[in-house]
Order: C-alpha cells, then sequence, then structure tokens
C-alpha cells in the first residue's frame, strides 16, 4: 500500500485537461494497490463523465500490454450493468495515456466499503454479482490466458524449495506435492467465461449489504467460473488465519451465485479440488513473497500457512464444504 | 507518507455513527501527513456538516493534551471566515474521540491542490491569507508555546555534535555557532499572535490563484507574526535545493502580506534574522532526521543543506531578500 510516485498539481492539472472532466479541484494519493500508485481525484466535472475518479498510475507487475484488455473489459461490464467501474476515455478516446514513461488510466469512482468480517447477507450479494459478472463478460472479445493456475502453484512450489519452505513453517515441504497431484487432477473442460480471479473482501465496495463496486480485475483471465467461485469462497469464507470456516458465509456465496447461474454437476464435483488449487495459488505466491523479502523490510509478510489451513479444510471435507 | 492503521469499514462506520454525518459510504486511506493516519471519508451527510470529510488519527508526536488547542483554533479561524477546515463535533460536543487508545477528529474536507512552483500570484494570495489568520487568531484564547525556536535549533545542531554534522555535509558544522548567534540575537518583543509555523506549499490548498485552505496546524503556536512571514518566505521563495531565488515569488508573497497588515519599522528590520532562524529550524530539524534514520530504511532523507543554502542567502542579502 503506497504512493510509488509524486506527481505534482501542474503534472496532474495537465493530465486532466486531456479529459472532459472539467478542470482539477482536488487530489488525493490513496493508499490502495500493491502495484499502482492511485489518487482519488475531484474535477469541477462535465455532464458525460461526472467529477469523481481514480487515477492509477500502473508502476510494475502489469505489462502495458495488457492494458486495453483490462480496461476494455472494464467498459464492457460497465455497459452490461455490471457494478464495475468504467475508464474515462481521454478527448482522443484512448483509455491509457503515458505519463512519465509510465501508463496511466482515469477510472470512475464507485462509493463502496470493504467489509473485513463479512455477514451472510453480504456474502450471498457477492455471490449473485459475481455470477452476473460471469455472465456479462461472455460476450467481451478480449482473452487473456491465466498465469497463476495450478502447474504455475506446482512450479513456484518447487523453485521454493524443501529446505526454504520448511523454515518458514515444518507444514509447508508437503505443499509441493500436493500442488503437483491438483495440477495433475485438474479439470480440463468446465464452463469459463473471463473471471476475477482475486476477488478478496478488499476487491468489492458494499453499501450496507448490496455489492457497489467489483474492483481490481488486474489478475482477470479466461478460466472456468467455477474456479473463480472457489477464489472467492476461499477469501470470504473463514477467519483470516484460516483456521475457523464460517459455513453461513461459505453458504450464502454459494446460494447467491447459484441464484443466477446454477452450477452444473461436473462443476459441483470439481469445486473441491478447485478450491484446493486457489487455496494453493495464495500459499505458493506468499511463500515466495516471504523468501523474496529482506528480514528487516517494513512490510508485513503474510504467512502461507493462513492458506495451507483453507486447503487442509477444503480436502478433508470434500464437496460437503460447498454443502447448502 | 503512511497510513499507520488498518481501519476496518465495520469500525469505521461504528465511529461515523458517533456524528451527525449520515451513513459511511466510501473511505480510503490517504497518503499524508508524516504524523498521522488520514482518511479521506465520504457519507451520506447531514445539513449541518455536509458529507465529506478528511478522518485524522493522532499516531505519533501530536500530543492528546494539545488537541483541544489544535482543533479549538481551527473552529476559531474557520468561524472568522478564513479558509481552514473546521472541526466536526460528535453528538456530545466534544472535538476528537478515542478509538483503540489513539485520538481520532473528524474535520471538515476542502478542496483545492497543493502546488510544487508556486507563481507569484499564488504566492501573493498566501502572504494575504497569511495576514488574514493572524488577525483572525488575535481572539483565540489558547495558547501555546512555540518549542521549535532559535535556542532549540541551536541546541538540536549542537547535540548533534561536529563529527557527525561534518559527514552529511562539511558546511554544516558552521551552522552551530551560527544558530548560538542568531539565538542570542533573537528579538523579544515583535507583534505577536497565534502562528502557523509551517506553511510549507503541501500545508496550501489552492485552486487556480485562490488559496482555498490553509491545513496542518500541528506546529501552531504563540510567536512573531513575523516569523511566520518568514518561514513561509523560507519555504515558498527557492527552488527546492534552496540554490535558487525567486524575487518575484517572494516580493508577491511579502506584498500580499501587507496588503491586508503593514509590518512595523521593527519588524523589516527583524526579518533577516528571522529568516535565518527559520532556516535553521528546517537545518536541525533535518539534521537530527538524517542522523537518528537508519541508512537502510526506506525514507527519503531530506538534505539540511537545502536550508543552509536559504540561511546563506539571507545573511548576504540582508534586508534586500525582503524589498519589494
Amino acid at each position: 500500500m503506497a504512493v510509488y510516485t509524486q506527481l505534482s498539481a501542474e503534472v496532474l492539472a495537465d493530465l486532466i485537461a486531456q479529459y472532459d472532466v472539467g478542470e482539477l479541484v482536488s487530489a488525493k494519493g490513496i493508499a490502495e494497490g500493491v502495484s499502482n500508485s492511485n489518487w482519488l481525484v475531484e474535477t469541477t466535472g462535465s455532464a458525460a463523465n461526472g467529477k469523481r475518479f481514480i487515477l492509477t498510475m500502473y508502476e510494475r507487475r502489469i505489462d502495458i500490454a495488457e492494458l486495453p484488455f483490462f480496461l476494455g473489459l472494464l467498459d464492457h461490464l460497465a455497459a452490461q450493468g455490471c457494478p464495475v467501474p468504467r475508464t474515462i476515455h481521454d478527448r482522443r478516446g484512448a483509455s491509457s495515456r503515458m505519463l512519465d514513461g509510465k501508463a496511466v488510466a482515469l477510472i470512475e469512482f464507485l462509493p463502496g466499503v470493504s467489509v473485513d468480517q463479512p455477514t451472510p447477507a453480504q456474502a450471498r450479494s457477492v455471490g449473485k454479482v459475481l455470477a452476473e459478472m460471469h455472465a456479462s463478460a461472455q460476450g467481451f472479445s478480449g482473452t487473456r490466458v491465466n498465469d497463476l493456475g495450478p502447474d504455475a502453484s506446482a512450479r513456484v512450489l518447487a523453485e521454493c524449495g524443501e529446505a526454504a519452505l520448511a523454515e518458514i513453517d515444518p507444514g509447508l515441504p508437503a505443499m509441493i506435492g500436493v500442488a503437483q497431484a491438483v495440477a495433475s487432477n485438474w479439470p480440463g473442460s468446465l464452463p469459463s467465461s473471463i473471471i476475477h480471479s482475486d476477488l478478496f473482501p478488499d476487491n468489492v465496495l458494499m453499501l450496507g449489504d448490496k455489492v457497489s463496486a467489483l474492483i481490481d480485475f488486474y489478475f482477470a483471465c479466461n478460466d472456468a467460473m467455477a474456479y473463480d467461485l472457489a477464489v472467492t469462497h476461499a477469501a470470504w469464507s473463514f477467519s483470516s488465519d484460516g483456521a475457523d470456516y464460517r459455513p453461513e458465509v461459505g453458504q450464502a456465496l454459494v446460494q447467491g451465485y447459484e441464484s443466477v447461474r446454477e452450477l452444473t454437476d461436473s462443476e459441483r464435483e470439481a469445486l473441491p479440488l478447485l478450491a484446493q488449487g486457489a487455496a494453493l495459488r495464495f500459499v505458493s505466491s506468499r511463500a515466495q513473497d516471504w523468501i523474496d523479502t529482506p528480514a528487516d523490510a517494513l512490510v508485513t509478510k503474510k504467512d502461507p500457512m493462513d492458506f495451507v489451513r483453507r486447503l487442509l479444510f477444503y480436502r478433508r471435507e470434500g464437496k460437503d464444504a460447498f454443502g447448502t
């Protein structure tokens, strides 16, 4: 969480003038996004575009060549009525611009707050909106491969190595074999669409029990819709250390999803494995970050075991984990 | 620049309910303030208090016992028509509350952006508003001693020690003697009021050439008004490394100030020394921070020499530095 770049008011005002949004009134660097800098920007506004925006500067991780996919997806989904922020295009029609050698995009501001402890009613709303998003994304022409699938998790864990994993926690080295087994059993032909694939509570804005926005689509890709539901289930239905499953939250999430699109038998069958794959994605990325982060860095390391506990839950419970 | 504390949406919503501002709609941690955490908060609003606020959590440096002074000053100045954000009082009338053992205050949001390269027209506006603020503050009953005056600068530099200062820059050790001389010649009886004492461009919000807000009054204290003008002159009229004086900006600042309150002869006489004292305040605090900051900390150290250059300018130019 940081603002990596300083932008002067003068530079911001020049940038804003490239859009039909009126003049710059306020800009505050906001502490969101791990690979971008973001500003909450207010302008005098225009009838077409309103007056409050998130300005995002893409600092790293995101390949600029992929921006048309991510920003085009936002526009497509917003046009379909999904609660996602649309991209404001500049006067020449471009959805992103270059500033000081970095890509920037001006994105619609949507209200709402991210909840820490979702209630069942909130989880139900998220499930419903997720299914609606999957349906709306069917018509989107862009495609993007999921480069963080089960094979990648297995490879990352193997590269970390047993010794380094054991230093983090004695329970981690066994995950190398588990990840290989999950990858080799991965189902190949489930119904697919564009999926969000990272729908943690901080990527959902809510007003009360209602979803006001899904945000941060920078992991979106073509993949099985049930996998997206599994990621969301793993992200929403546990205490943060993964030790306590909240059945009423997990059930409400699946019920909300199925109120829009009923799962097929093969999806239902696959969910326990998909959820293990989802957990392993975060086990592997957290283990890698843990090993790559210097001991004295001013960064809170996230414990990979939080998701090992989820994985063990899904292995133990099987389909019961999603029983409704 | 950081958000030091995480506040969940649930905790924020409970806090906001203590105020007559409607319900929480949005909250974004903003990257402002070196000793506080700040959030830009939006609510459904109330007729009395509007719907956009800065929520400040006081993390360190600020003595909670002094909050009634700082927050009371904002209310006093806002009531006098000064462009400063007022404090929103809670339903019981309190200007601050405790949350998780830390003091928090809900403060009016004012529009505007901080300029990097002030123009003469902007400097003139700031001078004018500074003088108006000094006049309005005369009626405020609170008092606070300036604990960062010339004696403190001389003491801090002496405590740093010649050796440590020389390691930062060979030009720094001489500042110990200079600071002692400035402190012993400090004028004792100039016209005083409450002064801001830290009015750098980032503490002024502007809309075009107009000042929309003075912010960050956490160094405010009773002291000579001309000293505040000197601090502001040192902060606004130079390139950031202090090497280039911008005469048209410095002159416009003083002219703007004098368009509201003419300086007395003794103030005019004292300005060169006051400005040296102002420069030494930042030389000493930056030198101390430099020495106290570990070499590998992820913090940009500010070079004390930026203000040594200003000090040398004021010594060389004397009253001509403020000539109009």
